[in-house]
């Protein structure tokens, strides 16, 4: 029987509390720092290795964290989640997006079907379209084929999807899959949509429209903006148009569109890659055999987070040591530094999916939680970041959790040996250094150069990013969101704080405002 | 006399800190917030304006925090700055990027020049070469023009200038100015190169070399990889190729380049988008009258920088307030929230610009200070954040101050009127909207649609994004982050917590590590 409790409700959360908290500085140091970073791993599936030595944890406080998720029910709740649990309380829905990569538990039926076959039609259906459009058999007016794809979509629309494609663009290309190059229209800023349409060739581009409403100010904004720009090029628009939408929206029947493909509400924005929000654009872009792929990767990944066993859970090890971090230890903010560029909007994605699933105040009730939520998660590619905001993280006021990740191999293999070492190399042994420098600091006399340590951190370290690992990467994080949440017992699935904002927007251009708001229109010329 | 102390010495802190709060949802509600909106004000040069109604201050605030900037000293010690002071302590160094674009004060001797003189000659040597290279007068060896420009640099040599060209690329689109397209070559994952390597026109293109000391690991493996690549296409590298750097650096008299441009000691990597660091790349990519315009508008603000009445001194106001909201009501992070498409990379900038800067616990004599220091800084475009992390922003357990941009005219003009607005007055709309939002909250019986408000803004509105209105937005920033520098007491211009992990990850590459460091080598396959 699955309870819902406020973590501080827990006696396992009262216990965990009172465990003695570890010097991470020392018992990173010597041989014991040694044995904790070949002990503190588990694996992930498509190669990945999650490994969790420099965090702040040692054997006693991971039986309490054991002790906590069980407490917590954590594996029972993700087993009623996939499962088909009306797990989204505010909006009384189900949540089902593990389900549009593998099956993890019952058929789940739904709207009078059975959602995993109803997502692997898409999919199908997807694959196909892409497979003519690859072929030339759906092609513009004048019977030449699509080069471009263009993404217009916002959040959960554009975040993840993009950060895929880019994390895969240059790995398709050394895998003569890269099929046609995507661009990403998003912000209401008409300067988005101009400078993308400036940059392409509006003949051979087909735009995928995704919306789950069919009403999002932004995107259909931005649709009559780039149908403006077709019908001035003498394009007809509904020969350069797709949408990815829900079956009940405005958008999923209409002519105006070459084809239309399905999600619903059953998955959220922010955890919407996996289905055809990120289907359509990475299908076209890559192949669908590679989206495949990257499906295959997020279904083994999931199927890691099943584990009961804490230590054998990354997901759920990540979660319950980022809640330890954030509510026992105070850490306000998590840093996410991949060490590969290809990953270099994977942090804004991550952005997203955390702040916006856990980034609130009450819980599954409705009613306020007495504790801490949500970091804030920023990041950015490393080695960049090293040469930009590390300091404070070395030597700032506040300690910051990082969360690195590395890969053995670079995507496009080109590399060279300068000064007794490749790129790839040099990449690697800065992720590595830079863990031991925070973990274990450095003592020094002056104390501009002194190092205090005991910064933790963990890493994610995989062979290649291939589609597979990528994959894998991607669900882990949305696992770990989602156990975080179950220990908040906060509804990680909908997103009430982004509504007031649109309400207040619809008054302003519509001129029905006073006050403050009213002199802000005045100055914003609106 | 100036006199450098700790912040929690001046009796003006003490004071600060026992002045009653306000209530910001209160404060902005009704006629009361329509005057603050009107009232707190201030002019930043170039058609921007700091409007600060929604931070936390009221006029009893504004004059303990008058006070406090009068008792740091904070415009004697940006007098000091910019008249040659050794402010940078650890280092022993002037300080001197302002003298980039203008005179604020005396001349300013040093290794036997006059700086001032020195900045405007490397100025006036990138326009000459760009002139050439626009006119045809230098070009690759069979004689044809160069079309697109790569700047290899890292840190402060990479993301102010990145940022910077990403912010007028459009602009100088619709300006007929976009002379050469850039791209920017940074990490030292190989992948980085040789993605950017894939997608340019190599014989048609130009690198600049941009590493001050001349011995950056990332630039320098960059510079050999990219030559490679010059040299397997059957080009001369040397044709291909010019330095920024010091005088002194190894790369300053090498036949290696076409060129060199000069930087010096007295420029911080993160204060160098004004220096020929900047200038090289933007200058080639928009026409050295671009960035002439650009730094203008720089000069304009750093000039309001120096006004001693705290509430004509939108960076000093900026920087205090700021200090208020992080060390008397104790925010941890800030956010940087463009509205505006072509700042995609500007917070990135100012990440690197606050945190590098101020992310530090030793005052400028190297003591541990009592205080917390620089906040976490992250940011992303709006609207695109909206349908991202805003709501951990409105929703979540934490406070976090904002900092807002918007333009009331979008750079390229295309625009459409679509439900009887154009975009720019959605995009407008939106952040206005936001702003009050964030400020006022709205009740609701419904807790998880409840909106508590109380959450700090400020905007910084413009015309439109022009160069000038760029330089302006860029001094602002430095400025701010440099007062605030001065009340923390820090050495805001040198980086020391970026050293060990650079000893580190040689040792590593050395094969020189044991225990921790070991093992994560040997898993990282080095």
């Amino acid at each position: 029987m699955i309870q819902w409790k406020n973590m501080d409700q827990l006696s396992s959360y009262q216990e965990l509390q009172k465990v003695e908290k570890i010097n991470l500085a020392a018992a990173m140091a010597g041989e014991n720092g040694a044995e904790r970073v070949k002990n503190y791993t588990v694996p992930m599936g498509e190669g990945l290795d999650f490994n969790y030595a420099a965090r702040p944890v040692n054997d006693k406080i991971l039986s309490a964290l054991a002790a906590l998720a069980k407490d917590a029910q954590l594996a029972e709740k993700f087993e009623a989640l996939y499962n088909g649990a009306v797990i989204n309380t505010g909006e009384k829905r189900l949540v089902l997006h593990h389900l549009t990569r593998g099956q993890l538990g019952d058929a789940v039926m739904a709207d009078g079907v059975d959602k995993r076959a109803f997502y692997l039609e898409q999919q199908k259906k997807v694959a196909e379209f892409a497979n003519k459009v690859h072929a030339g058999e759906i092609t513009n007016a004048a019977g030449e084929k699509f080069t471009t794809v263009v993404q217009i979509g916002i959040g959960g629309s554009d975040l993840g999807p993009r950060a895929m494609y880019l994390a895969l663009e240059n790995w398709a290309i050394v895998n003569n899959t890269h099929k046609m190059k995507a661009e990403f229209i998003s912000n209401v800023d008409p300067d988005d949509a101009a400078g993308v349409l400036h940059k392409i060739d509006l003949a051979h581009s087909i735009f995928v429209l995704v919306s789950k409403s069919g009403t999002t100010l932004e995107t259909l904004t931005n649709e009559s903006f780039v149908k403006d720009a077709l019908k001035n090029a003498g394009l007809d628009p509904s020969r350069h148009m797709i949408a990815v939408t829900s079956e009940t929206s405005p958008l999923a029947k209409s002519a105006d569109y070459l084809a239309a493909f399905f999600m619903d509400d059953y998955i959220g924005g922010r955890y919407s890659s996996t289905s055809a929000v990120g289907g359509a654009v990475l299908s076209l872009a890559f192949g669908a055999d590679v989206f495949a792929r990257f499906l295959n990767g997020a279904a083994v990944a999931d199927a890691t987070a099943k584990n009961q066993e804490l230590t054998q859970n990354p997901a759920m090890l990540d979660a319950v040591i980022g809640v330890y971090e954030r509510n026992v230890l105070g850490y306000p903010t998590t840093a996410v530094l991949p060490y590969s560029q290809a990953l270099s909007r994977f942090p804004a994605h991550l952005q997203q999916l955390d702040m916006e699933s856990n980034g609130k105040s009450v819980n599954r009730n409705g009613e306020p939680v007495d504790y801490v939520t949500g970091p804030v998660i920023f990041g950015e590619p490393g080695t960049n970041g090293q040469h930009s905001f590390y300091q404070l993280l070395h030597q700032g006021t506040d300690i910051i959790p990082l969360q690195f990740m590395g890969f053995k191999n670079s995507q496009m293999g080109t590399d060279l040996v300068i000064q007794g070492s490749t790129s790839q190399q040099k990449l690697c042994a800065n992720v590595a250094a830079q863990i031991v420098a925070f973990a274990c600091g450095k003592q020094d006399e002056n104390r501009n150069k002194n190092f205090e340590g005991g910064r933790p951190s963990s890493i994610i370290i995989g062979e290649k990013l291939t589609p597979g690992a990528l994959g894998a990467l991607l669900a882990h994080y949305e696992n770990k969101v989602m156990f975080q949440g179950f220990l908040w017992n906060l509804n990680s699935f909908d997103q009430e704080g982004v509504q007031l904002g649109k309400v207040l927007a619809k008054k302003v251009l519509a001129h029905e405002t006073d006050g403050a708001l009213k002199v802000y229109s005045d100055l914003l010329n609106i």
